[in-house]
């Protein structure tokens, strides 16, 4: 299947967190035209902190989106100048205090939604973390952590209270490869 | 943990598929006022197809938010009036031609991305799909159907080719319940 050509874009609409873009663009198969909205987003990050006893850290949190307090994995945008891996151990340091000396492991790279947002998401796991730093957050940011044991995540997915999609996309990435590390 | 104080809402800007708001919000625990961007959005779903023989139904489609070609399961919005089973029939049908006299079962509700997006996303399993219509395209949409084998689906997460949030969320549920319906 063959990419649509791209015609033009127009001006970008400020949103804050991510600029909007129409974009013009021709389907290969008929040559028809139409405008699309993209949403231009850096690069999100996400990470399991877990802790020796295998204690996930969790952070719960207002969100604006849905108007309701969720529960979820430190995570957020990667700065200007870090790379996925600086910008995960910054956002689980920021928002739990808790550090490990052990590197990240990269759990998998993901699309938020291909159908309107160009960015990718990368997810992290974390070994060993410990409480370490005081939590530092950014403006309008008030996290509070919440350790939950690794045994009792599937429940929290399955009753529907850790809910947000990539989120989930971290755990799913963990449970894949869980037998790995329980060998290793 | 509080939700915020919702103090009043700018003027909507119409993006087709979604439209964002300004909403300005008062943080409980200092009194600070800022304003946030929310995406207002119809629900979503998608729909896991399964064959007699083990196959899933992947689409093939052109995304637009990454300018690529990306395989996922079918799914879209749910109209007005139409409840979210009847959306996920509607879409695997439309996308695939495939049908099941079953019913699809429920596999989990998500939030594609709570920080700004306000709308839920509901994922569906449908057994025994058969080949049945033809596929029945919205306007700008062009789908490949592929079939893959249900074991074949960890290797393609794994190796980033299946990397739609949405889509991963799924199939998630599907791994987290399987065994259930391995002894049904």
């Amino acid at each position: 299947m063959d990419n649509w050509k791209t015609l033009g874009f127009g001006k970008s609409i400020d949103l804050k967190i991510f600029s909007a873009k129409w974009v013009l663009r021709e389907n290969p198969r008929n040559r028809r035209k139409s405008e699309f909205i993209v949403l231009e987003s850096k690069d999100w990050v996400n990470i399991i902190p877990i802790t020796k006893d295998k204690k996930i850290v969790l952070v719960q949190q207002y969100r604006h989106g849905i108007d309701e307090v969720t529960l979820e994995i430190p995570g957020g945008l990667i700065d200007d100048g870090e790379t996925p891996l600086q910008a995960a151990k910054r956002e689980c340091i920021e928002e739990t205090g808790f550090y490990s000396d052990s590197e990240p492991i990269l759990l998998g790279i993901t699309r938020p939604n291909p159908a309107f947002l160009n960015n990718k998401c990368y997810s992290f796991l974390w070994f060993d973390v410990e409480k370490k730093y005081e939590q530092k957050f950014d403006t309008n940011e008030d996290v509070e952590i919440i350790l939950k044991d690794v045994s009792e995540i599937e429940n929290l997915i399955k009753s529907g209270v850790i809910n947000h999609s990539i989120v989930l996309n971290a755990f799913l990435f963990y449970y894949l490869n869980e037998k790995k590390w329980d060998n290793g």
